[in-house]
């Protein structure tokens, strides 16, 4: 099942370096759900040839504009292109207004509906969930209401072993009982455990997006283990007072809640345009935790 | 003295094949004019090196999205950047609300001022003057209320003879009113024509911005002789009948504009998504009227 995240924005709030604003799309298994829309970002969805159609789910962390100037050039996109498709908007309740005040004076009818999940940043909750997939708000600590998203696998099944349904002629009916836990008993009676028939499922995968913030670490217990980590990352260790001051954090406090979060790797991004090199940020947060990546419009990570 | 066009942005309302919604910039002699914003404009004046630093009013046709998407980015942009010279934003009076409600919701405390010079489309009015330059309105025909934006050079001052002041020692207290066309009386009472010491000052340059709009030929008069004309191109001859449905033009249409507007030049564009080759619109355009470009990003006319 494929599961991977695409960067399409990485900057800070001032687009600079021919980087852009904060976007990103995870796929999983087809289904495609973007999360943050800065400005310009159904240009990027173009770029790297990415389906909208697939696209029914927006998760807005805050309304700071770098992250979601680019939400009603989007809908109005879908809109020109005869949308149908309800779509799902997961953030702050003044979505709702800024975008109805566009369509009003656009004189615009939407042809499909949308759907707002207002979202409020005082404890983390389900918003979304699915028969594989649960997503989480995560609170953290901006100038604005701000929340990240954590992306669960939920436990899947466990996988049985098709040698056995052949030895013990297991019949079709009982698949789905054993699969969830079920012992199998036969036409005798005889009883055979689940451990005899089946093997663990893979461990589920996961994905917590962490932008804007400074540095807290009151989420880490929420997301331990997590096996891909987005960790907004706006100064180098310079500018560490700036980063408190206004809110952000540094490369290096990204990786501190990386390595405290035991994640299995760290993307950085949401860079100052102060930095047009980018290097030393990288490096600095490769020295608490070597896993780190940054995150560079275009790259594709796996989860 | 300067005064050229910069493409910052020709497609029409759906972003494809790499082009941009509406933006441009007009120089004059250093000073920035912004017309429309289409969704990423900042991004484009970034690409092309142009200097905000001297841009200080901005130009807005109408409310659908491709031509002012870009202008809360923009506007938050020079604050972040710490502009304090004031702004001048000429348009539709709901730019004001569709800004405000974007600067509520991110709690902005802007650190410049904005004019916004509420523009009414019912007839041709000076919405902008200075000692060099006019702007007039344009009254164009769309599903919204639209306006064109009409750039006249002033007529300027004739131009002294050099070797006239040298001849009948002018000084220098009456050089302006000889450019002004005042005759020179010198000390002994002789009157010196304005004829025989000037010349004829360089025809006003001026340059006409039409987009959106169904094909009218009721500015034409008001436009007449323009050096550059800029007029919308969103379909090709093809779809003449949607062009009329849709209230937009072919680009056959902006070239019977430009004819009977006895345009100097003609700039095509807001083309239509569906149109990857503009080639077979450049030519049907040119057809009617042979000086006619299209209005590729980048591309700079002289005026």
């Amino acid at each position: 099942m494929q599961f991977d995240l695409t960067i399409l924005g990485s900057n800070g709030a001032i687009p600079a370096h021919d980087r852009h604003p904060s976007a990103q799309i995870l796929n999983y298994n087809g289904s495609l759900f973007l999360i943050d829309c800065g400005e310009g970002t159904q240009f990027r969805l173009n770029k790297f040839n990415i389906k909208r159609g697939r696209l029914d789910h927006i998760f807005i962390s805050h309304l700071h504009g770098d992250h979601y100037f680019g939400l009603i050039g989007l809908l109005t996109s879908f809109n020109l292109n005869w949308r149908e498709t309800p779509l799902h908007i997961y953030g702050p309740a003044g979505i709702e207004e800024l975008m109805n005040v566009h369509f009003k004076h656009s004189q615009t009818q939407l042809k499909f509906q949308i759907h707002y999940h207002h979202v409020v940043a005082d404890e983390p909750r389900v918003i979304y969930e699915d028969e594989v997939l649960q997503v989480e708000t995560i609170i953290l600590k901006h100038r604005l209401p701000t929340t990240g998203f954590y992306f669960k696998e939920k436990k899947g099944l466990r996988k049985i072993l098709v040698e056995k349904i052949a030895e013990y002629k297991i019949p079709f009916r009982d698949i789905t009982g054993i699969k969830k836990g079920a012992d199998f008993t036969d036409e005798n009676g005889r009883v055979v455990p689940n451990a005899e028939l089946t093997t663990d499922p893979p461990e589920p995968r996961s994905y917590a997006y962490c932008s804007d913030t400074v540095y807290i670490d009151s989420f880490i217990e929420q997301i331990k283990g997590v096996g891909l980590l987005y960790h907004e990352a706006t100064f180098a260790d310079e500018h560490t007072a700036r980063a408190l001051e206004t809110f952000h954090t540094t490369s290096r406090q990204a990786a501190e809640v990386a390595k405290h979060a035991k994640a299995g790797k760290l993307v950085i991004g949401h860079f100052s345009a102060r930095y047009e090199n980018l290097e030393p940020l990288l490096s600095q947060a490769r020295g608490v935790f070597p896993e780190t990546y940054l995150a560079r419009e275009g790259t594709v990570f796996e989860i």
